[in-house]
């Protein structure tokens, strides 16, 4: 249909297109993005989004240490140039360029490198923001391959030569994805797009705005006019958007304004209600907000033949997407801070769902901070083993070893940390200044050497041998295997009681208590570290035992029905799920809460910590179904790290159908279930299909195995499907009574 | 005179002059000032200053790790008040503040604290400046008795019960000058003042300007116009101002301006001449300067009977007024950096005239920075030493325990770092990294273990004794004395030799070197570390030794001539005095030079490091004889902290007379000598005049003690005045013929 050929169209428009051309191909070529000492962007982000917290009112931020980036950066790479080549250099702060170490003139915009091996260093000062660069040319582009150094120890004899022992430590360039030249780091935020009321109950001097579901944005006031003070009080609930006096979040605004102009507030807020009061003389035509979010995809997929657990899934969704922002953040409402524990399993429920590996990494950079180490991560010592804990599962789900690489010397001084603080038995024991967490529950012991803490220093220590290992530290990963392994049999031998069949809570002075929790015993179950015949008795005597204290928080909630799954109590979970996620849905949750009673009535669930709208109606932990469905129902788990292999187990839980996807670093492990049939699908890695069938299942697409007991497996080679007829058998469910219970006190500081 | 009384005024004035004369009683009765964290407003402060150097329009920072400030803050005290206050809050950052743990809606300006014993809390981030307050009160105020902490572990229990096993480090405030609660330390600028042109020369499109002597500030060019572009080059000389392709500093303006109107240089340059070229059709009135400087007094003072000593000193003087800044700083021109082992000779000759113990602590506190300890000082293994030296004579002058008491942990993590970096035999050994500096020498080897930095170790672990034992860790003090006296012990197990009678430069593989320096032998004389015997083997075979490679830095020249002053070779020094620092007199200097070689000729004298106009004319360690004449020829020095006991010991050194005073932390020492009458008197503390006299002196105001030898001694008690008539004994004066020679090279990365 075009009128011209390429032909001609190059002869018209001339030497311009051909430009545009190339210019298309020299950025297929190669792709710039702005960089960074790696660690040193997300500090600064973090000390920006965790000090937005406010109060009522008040600002209100973290009370752990908050590092810095460097303020002086060195970035450098050689190149070796077939020709001459001209590159443009963008720089956040002050800076200066040398070519083969010679200094250029002034700051220069352009520079041509000529042909043959060069060295440019970019050196850059910024105090407010962090230094960073973009520089883009045909070949040359900023990207990862740079090396950058907060000092450099090359130094020079009285000759002007430079040493020959350079003492100098590079690290590859930290980056994101500012792939944009004009994007500064330093003006990012997060997407915005407005959103309009679903109701506005207006009168004389107040506006009350229902946004129809939970929500997380700045709220925009169109056609303010008039002279006086506006209120704006924020409600997860009608209630807290009511209460004026109790309501957690609120905004005051003076104006004078002769005419109509619409404002947006400075900070954004988590809220579905929005109450506006206004003083006489001030009026506001409507009300808008601009939501605000990290834009990701949904690469995790879940439906099944319950709408109530398809409906579960949804709001679990709609949660993480709240809560997955700068970082992964607990509440949205209130803390707004980044928290080990919590973090963790918003790792967990991200490779179910988007598996966004940045936002791990950039969480786990934040949260370690830079030396020296003076403090457990946000003081507690468990959030510092969760820490580690995220390690190996990143490791586990993605393979990605440039992280490890990278922190691997920061990895090396906090667990030096925690070595420095074992008491004279080698374990840890809480030393001033240490909050020994677990978890909220009345009467807890934290005295002593608490079996939890150690459970979570063993595996800790686990991650650093596997990381030393990547990293081709022999040495330490000799030593870190032999303290894990020191630290794993003094688990047994200092808490295992056979009598008891199940690990104790504590030793005091070296002795055995007689209390047993559920923390150390349910998580030696997922980790592995238990016998069958003590995972049994485990089952039996603690989880399953109504003797042993509750656990009555959400949180701690995650794990044990992880417990059960691992078990294979699917159909005891999937009732859970139902009775506690469907009864927040059932009160009209738009987004799951920090804690849930459901003998509690009307406003009575919106109190928390002592306050009427303490709690937090979108908590991250509350998505948890995300993770369970994915890892134990669909049932798909990296066996070796990035998913090079994996199994698929899948488990209906009760459920007649269900199908799914679960993300993979290049891909997705695609699932579909029924009491007859099982359809797999893997992109990337060697999987295996296991599952127990009462009769040998007739496959499509390849050969299946008969482990015994009636197990069957199927090896599930890169981009085939497969298709399996089976015959399920029966699934069991344990009659145990646990049940959520109300939640005593909440992390609420 | 007045017409009324004080009464009648009240009267006529009511209540406002009640109010002003309230106010300023509160005034007299308590001082505010801005408050901050310890170290972390130098550490900004210095990132500002040592980021401002630029290298003919480039900007040049160094190429040492910078550190960076805690961008969140606690600052508390508690208050027991008779009566309610209500008090003034400015801060710099978001902030919100608590009384009794309960958080103040909103940020609020002023608060009233209720009768009886509260406590307040504000908690301030700042990103881009340093979290600083100011709190004023009528008995309130913010000073160094103030709590601050980065780091609050005070964590709750389920209940929310406080933890009663805090871990949290709380320091003293940190602070300065900042009085005046509208001068916040972020806006902080050095003094400026308006200086005019001592001549001009016109060309058609150019001015060239001189100033009349070395300055320091920003070149303000009046009834600027036209359109086109403005070169302003810099000159120590005018030479260098002329020399457009190679002068050091330079300015490039773009202008457009169709009326005429002033402008001022954004950063402050050192220079005596200004080269002003200018495009066709932009045209400039006149030029003068804003002289930048730090407002201090010249508590120290020098006359004698020789006036070239006299200008010398009113030179060096004003050498060290250039150079003592926001810190210590060496070279005004080019350098504007922060080097330990340059500064360590800015303290010493600030306690010869100013006395100024802020910029002394200021500038320790940037150099130690923070932790981690990554590196040596500047990355250079003597300036760490340095660092620890300059301790151990702060204390020593001022006897200010503060800094020690709260920088002690840093003294303590840098010492780890060396102690971490012996080799087997104990000793200091240059690793990968380690810039064994000494001195700009040809040829001098940094191989093996060095005897010099073995010499700077011992003295630094004495430190480290002394200052454990002033914060009463008495470990600390055992463990660092016994370190000393064993590092001390091997000095001269290792490097004396009796044939040579000196210390010898080094071991290499544990074997002796037969190469004998300067270096260790002259620091081992001040330092008292030698026997007499071993002091005269010394002076004979090493300092008077012409076969011993000369010293040709004036860098270590100071050290040298403060050997010979030690061996009373006064005489010698001031001749030295007269030819050096009068040389450069007579070559017309204004200020005195990084390095002077009376055999250069014209603008040969400027060139260094391979750059015609690489010498700094102004350079800190050119300023000697300031310490050197109050030190060693009016004989005035501390025997123990903060000069609660002194000595003066005059030594006129070939002059007829001279008179000076010499600061001490609340007065001075006041000294005058001829050859027939010594007068002395000391504001505070005890101190013991000590001279040699033929025959009885006559004393007025005391007693005199013979001590033999022709020595006397007499107590000089605070406030009085002493008159002793003397016949005082011929100095000598050796033959040695060490002369200064040409630097080869300098440290001018």
């Amino acid at each position: 249909m075009n009128r011209y050929s390429t032909k001609d169209i190059f002869k018209r428009l001339g030497l311009a297109a051909v430009m545009v051309l190339s210019a298309m191909v020299s950025e297929a070529q190669q792709k710039a993005t702005w960089i960074w000492y790696p660690g040193d962007y997300e500090i600064w982000l973090a000390n920006k989004m965790q000090n937005r917290r406010t109060e009522r009112g008040s600002f209100f931020p973290p009370f752990w240490r908050l590092d810095n980036h460097y303020v002086l950066m060195d970035f450098h790479k050689v190149f070796d140039l077939a020709q001459p080549e001209e590159v443009e250099l963008l720089v956040e702060g002050d800076y200066n360029v040398k070519l083969d170490a010679k200094l250029i003139s002034g700051a220069p915009k352009k520079i041509t490198i000529p042909a043959g091996k060069h060295k440019v260093n970019i050196k850059v000062h910024n105090q407010q923001y962090v230094p960073a660069i973009f520089v883009q040319g045909k070949t040359i582009v900023s990207d990862s391959s740079w090396q950058v150094t907060y000092e450099d120890k090359e130094w020079i004899d009285e000759t002007g030569k430079v040493s020959d022992q350079s003492g100098t430590k590079w690290l590859n360039a930290g980056y994101w994805n500012f792939n944009d030249p004009q994007v500064r780091p330093s003006a990012f935020q997060l997407n915005r797009e407005p959103q309009a009321a679903v109701s506005n109950v207006r009168q004389p001097q107040s506006l009350f705005v229902d946004f129809g579901k939970e929500t997380f944005g700045f709220v925009k006031l169109h056609g303010l006019k008039g002279k006086g003070k506006i209120s704006i009080y924020y409600g997860e609930s009608a209630e807290e958007a009511k209460a004026t006096e109790t309501c957690e979040t609120l905004d005051h605004l003076a104006i004078d304004l002769s005419s109509k102009k619409d404002s947006v507030m400075n900070l954004s807020k988590a809220f579905r209600f929005v109450n506006i009061q206004m003083d006489n003389g001030v009026s506001l035509d409507s009300v808008s907000m601009l939501y605000e979010y990290l834009p990701l995809s949904d690469r995790g997929q879940f439906r099944c033949s319950d709408e109530q657990i398809n409906k579960v899934y949804d709001v679990a969704k709609y949660t993480m997407h709240l809560s997955t922002r700068e970082f992964f953040i607990d509440g949205i409402k209130r803390d707004r801070w980044i928290w080990s524990g919590d973090a963790y399993q918003s790792y967990l429920m991200n490779y179910y769902l988007f598996f966004d590996s940045p936002t791990v990494s950039r969480t786990l950079a934040v949260l370690r901070g830079k030396d020296p180490v003076t403090s457990h991560i946000n003081t507690i010592m468990d959030y510092t083993f969760y820490w580690f804990l995220g390690i190996y599962d990143y490791y586990q789900y993605t393979g990605d070893k440039t992280f490890i690489q990278q922190f691997y010397p920061r990895m090396q001084s906090l667990m030096d940390y925690c070595l420095g603080r074992r008491n004279k038995n080698g374990l840890m024991e809480g030393l001033a200044g240490d909050w020994v967490f677990i978890d909220w529950a009345e009467g807890l012991s934290k005295k002593g050497e608490v079996s939890f803490e150690q459970l979570l220093f063993a595996r800790s220590l686990e991650t650093m041998a596997l990381c030393a290992g990547i990293v081709n530290d022999a040495e330490g990963a000799a030593k870190y295997k032999g303290l894990a392994a020191d630290v794993k049999s003094k688990l047994f031998a200092n808490y295992w009681n056979e009598q008891k069949g199940a690990l104790v809570h504590s030793r005091v002075n070296g002795v055995q208590t007689e209390n047993v929790t559920r923390y150390s015993n349910m998580f030696a179950i997922f980790f592995d570290y238990l016998t069958n015949a003590q995972k049994q008795s485990v089952k039996k005597n603690v989880l399953l035992n109504d003797q042993v204290q509750k656990i009555t928080t959400p949180y701690m909630r995650f794990y044990e029905l992880e417990a059960f799954c691992a078990l294979g109590e699917q159909k005891y979970v999937l009732k859970e799920m139902k009775d506690y996620w469907g009864g927040m849905l059932n009160l009209g949750a738009t987004s799951f809460w920090e804690e849930y009673n459901p003998n509690r009535k009307g406003a009575e669930h919106y109190a928390m910590y002592g306050r009427p709208f303490g709690k937090s109606l979108c908590h991250a932990w509350g998505a948890s179904p995300i993770y369970l469905l994915g890892k134990y129902y669909l049932g798909v788990k990296p066996t070796s790290a990035g998913y090079a292999t994996y199994i698929v187990e899948p488990v209906l839980g009760g459920l007649k159908w269900m199908e799914g996807k679960v993300p993979t670093p290049h891909g997705n492990v695609s699932v579909y279930c029924s009491n007859k049939q099982i359809k797999v699908k893997g992109d990337e890695g060697r999987g295996t299909l296991r599952f127990k069938s009462k009769k040998r299942p007739d496959v499509k697409g390849g050969i299946i195995e008969a482990k015994g007991d009636g197990i069957y497996e199927l090896t599930i080679e890169p981009g085939k499907e497969y298709v399996v007829d089976y015959v399920p058998v029966a699934e069991k469910i344990s009659t145990g009574t646990v049940k959520s219970k109300e939640n005593q006190n909440g992390k609420g500081i």
